[in-house]
């Protein structure tokens, strides 16, 4: 092992460690949140679930409302938040996909409906997020909608804009409905339903 | 005046009194929990609004989950709730008068948006308000959807079910779109777009 190497390891070592505890503050901020909401959920019970003190907990997050924005990004990751960037897959492949993956996350769904409903009260931390968010998602499936249109395959009179802020709200709207009342509400069937009202089938390749 | 009469003054004159009290608590706490939610509104915002001690205000309602509870039901009252049961109303009529009628009552929409979604966390008091409610909805929406179907006038390959499971969806997704943008999103032209999917024109009178 050369000067450099143990250089590197000590680095790397407490690195890694904070990188870890990082994480363990996130799951249990990410489950605090999704329980309690962002205004019922305390920085205290965030502690009290990785046995930290608030003031150790504060080392890492330095407020509630910093928390949140990671807690938020990290939920990003998970998901993929199906932004049909990738332009091998389709917006139709793309959607359930990610609806599919959901159905396995509850706890991430629920995180995400109770966080996005509350960010609309007052001077709610998240509200800038979500609002980019919703604006983001639109733009992003208006846009596939378009190329649908282009390529004859949106059904005639169906407006690409309503029909990307249609699928975002039918989704989460759906995504509310299930948690409440799992073995009634289907997310994906609804997403299919919608796609196959809007969207007409391939023509056979000749 | 009779005896009777002075009777009758005195009884109404309390009772009015109270029910008036209770009226303005009612507003109160739904302007606390629509801008903080049932978890982060508190009972002494409330009494702070009315300017009544706490403990007055647990004469009119026990708990802050009767008053919850009394919130809902008020709001039910306002919006009418578009339960198309008036059999005079077709479903789009009723619920588009209802959206409309919605663009009016931000605040009200607000508290319905944010309370819904902290009805999934643990042990929430509303739960079962709206998962009752939910149910209640789809059913009914789906009856008419099937009468729909049953006058040829939904197209093919549409289920009632889904459609009405569908519906709800959208609108509650659209409004929480509608609160964070206002002038980007139309919830009634939304559901409008959505109708032009799944009901098909009455055919012309011979």
């Amino acid at each position: 092992m050369t000067t450099k190497d143990v250089g590197r390891a000590a680095r790397r070592g407490p690195y890694a460690k904070s990188e870890e505890r990082r994480r363990t503050i996130l799951d249990a901020a990410h489950e605090v949140f999704a329980a309690h909401g962002y205004r019922g959920g305390s920085l205290q019970g965030v502690a009290d679930k990785v046995g930290l003190s608030q003031t150790s907990l504060l080392h890492y997050f330095p407020s509630k409302r910093d928390l949140l924005m990671a807690v938020l990004e990290r939920r990003d990751e998970i998901t993929g938040d199906a932004f049909p960037d990738d332009m091998e897959e389709g917006l139709v492949d793309s959607v359930i996909r990610t609806a599919l993956f959901n159905e396995n996350i509850p706890g991430v769904v629920e995180l995400y409906i109770v966080l996005c409903a509350e960010s609309v009260t007052d001077s709610h931390p998240g509200r800038v997020y979500f609002t980019e968010r919703f604006e983001r998602l639109r733009k992003s499936y208006a846009l596939r909608f378009a190329e649908l249109a282009a390529q004859g395959r949106l059904r005639p009179g169906v407006d690409p804009d309503l029909a990307a802020m249609s699928l975002v709200a039918l989704w989460d709207g759906l995504q509310t409905q299930w948690l409440l009342a799992p073995d009634e509400v289907d997310v994906v069937k609804g997403l299919r339903g919608y796609f196959n009202l809007v969207i007409l089938p391939e023509p056979p390749s000749t």
